[in-house]
């Protein structure tokens, strides 16, 4: 049977008339599109733009919920309540998903973005109450979360399929969380090793973490960026490459 | 034929820790709620919480999308495109329709807010825009608007059901439009002359302006007040004497 | 020498139309107003009428700026830089100054809110930062804070005068901070041991802890709330008891 | 004696992690900036930097107040009262000139961005509120306004300096008010008519008009913009033929 790869990209983050990401031209060269529905990024005008993109582009579309937090970006901690999660993320997944009716296309997955994802990945209460909002609304989604986190853990547990997310550009920790961004070798610069630890792990699902060990790590989709110089030369590379080890590079 | 009237409300309207009318009281008096969804009122906690009270009082629920002007509570004009319209629309019908999910509930109409209202009113474009947003998320939908604005004109040319909204404290002009609330007679205060108003315009489809002529105004439903102290015994009073009249007082 | 005391109130939280708190009424029975400055409660409008209020009533007026929470009132604890610290408090100390302008009164001091006020109290970095933000908008500025947490420490070392205040309704724990709201003792409900406790610590600078040992204490300014339905006749009851004392009720 | 003349640039619009317009570039090359305070854009972080780089340049900083409506830029009317105007310009520049005070520098004038520019440039009332906003903050403000609209000529009434802004790449009406943007002619395209214009109407304080007539207008202050990519040749353009007529090319 022939494996398959997704690559996922956040999108859609301009606001008003600030414009951010190169969306019409990475929107080509992925697989699923992840899109701001207007807490930390994004608006209602440009989720219809965005989604007309994607829909053009024959993506998968799906709902990126973020904090309550525009001008953090949605990237720094909150203390919400479970409550207070499962209802941004019902309201902001609804809110999305909205604009693609007039286009007879369903929503196909849900990530949650920044803080709240990196929230979710740990505490359990709110990896529940964000599965259980996403699952309450469609229980067909597929819910994306970093692979061998809370909200994966959670997304299994309630019955949705899960998106087990990787990233290429970034190193692992022994216990399979990302290498902190402070660390020296937290991230990874040379394209080659981003996708060599992707090609390893899509194929053998393990990676070799920051310390040298080996640890086993489930992955489906891969996280690109949607801005910088090399997002677009790397989001081709890593296709091709993919395919030519016999991949089907499409969404989940 | 039995004739059938519908006693809507504005509800939802708290945000955070602020708390905005008796939605406890008056909830189980209306036969359908217009539910703020965060841009004028509201909040995602605050609209969770309306739609389990109107799931429990079986009240027909609708979307009150308003403009994205929390301080001023949607009530000061904006100049937005039709396409500002359209997106603002969508967003919040979806985000509000979300909540419903886990009750197997449906969204039943969308009734514009403060500004909007009056703006879809008398602005054709905006209002086509409007129409087009319920139309695109939901064709089965009911659109309340004020009886002979543009908005009921364009609802029915799209070919939605249209609630035709009558107000039963306020008077009305020549033309079919509201006296301004600076005309010295622009609010009816005497409750019996409320009632009076609004069973002249039920029963025959018409109205006594402010100048005494008579013009035809079509009306099913009567917008309700959920603050004040006489909101909950004008809306028993008005509900009794309705049925009293042989009406069935529903959801449209 | 007479011992003076403050009694500070946080006051101008209406929002919009949202009302909050009984201003009008606990304005005259308060030395100091700590007014919310438009980020987790207040708005230009309302905090242009606070200020004619406390001015009316020759109370001292203080900035109390906050998160950018709205939603959240202010009191979700969220992940900021201590520049960010520096920056919101800079911006909403000139905010709220600015409104003074034309009365000819000066800015008496500034205090943190909700989770700002708390995350101050043991953080550092973010102490030094919103001390930083007061000294250099005006050096003579008082700044309150928890007596004997983070925040007063840095003010004193920067050369801020301090408001140490202490609370009549909360319980202190043994290394001096306030017993969590979760623990069964944390709340002292009986009104006499609210002004025992206060009377205690502005006599003896001492409290009795949760757990019964005996530690000391700063306080010159007492917290009181603007709404419940004590709030006012307690108020009245601390002054007349402080003041029967020999204590001298006035602003620091 | 020497005149002298204005090149007043708005600045410091980016918000978050959202970049806007080239404030590093264009700050060296205009003799005033104004700064936007966080309604339309700007943040309490972006505030402090645009003013560390606006010090570093040496350039007179000035308050660029706008609406509350950050996804329109503050470029949509919105129906506000002459109080809503008082108290939103004077919340804003309150919260700009804090910003200064760590570097001992004073805020040099005030312009009303956007919609507010606009609005209160025909809206006798919305002008008055906003000068007398001016005039309460600090009453050696220069209040900067279109020459010749209600603004500035409410600005002279209340005793303010005035700043009268000319635009250069735009063409003016019989009423001197500027061609709307929808006029075939209403935009000047070749930088040698925009120059010619300006220097015609601060040599001789008059304009040919967009119908070929020749209408008295004050200017002082020239409106220059930060992005694009002739703003900053067109700057140096403007600067050099100023100078080399033999004006000075400085602040008010």
């Amino acid at each position: 049977m022939t494996k398959k790869i997704d690559l996922n990209c956040d999108i859609g983050e301009s606001f008003g008339q600030y414009k951010q990401g190169n969306d019409r031209d990475i929107m080509p060269h992925v697989t699923s599109a992840n899109i701001a529905c207007g807490f930390h990024a994004g608006d209602p005008n440009v989720m219809a733009e965005t989604i007309a993109l994607a829909v053009e582009n024959k993506v998968a579309i799906g709902a990126h919920p973020g904090l309550p937090d525009l001008v953090g970006f949605g990237r720094r901690k909150m203390e919400i309540t479970p409550e207070d999660a499962y209802c941004i993320t019902t309201y902001q997944i609804g809110a999305l998903e909205a604009f693609l009716r007039r286009y007879g296309r369903r929503l196909h997955h849900v990530k949650p973005h920044g803080a709240l994802y990196n929230m979710s990945a740990v505490h359990r209460t709110l990896a529940e109450a964000i599965v259980k909002a996403v699952h309450d609304f469609d229980s067909s989604l597929i819910l994306y979360g970093l692979s061998g986190s809370e909200l994966t853990h959670s997304a299994e547990k309630i019955g949705l399929q899960v998106g087990y997310e990787i990233f290429a550009d970034r190193t692992y920790q022994h216990d399979g969380t990302l290498t902190p961004r402070n660390h020296p070798r937290a991230m990874i610069t040379d394209i080659n090793q981003c996708i060599e630890q992707s090609m390893e792990i899509m194929t053998h699902q393990r990676v070799k973490t920051v310390d040298g060990s080996v640890i086993p790590l489930k992955g489906n989709t891969i996280c690109l960026h949607s801005d910088g110089n090399h997002a677009l030369s790397f989001s081709k590379m890593l296709k091709d490459t993919f395919q030519s080890q016999g991949f089907e590079v499409a969404a989940l």
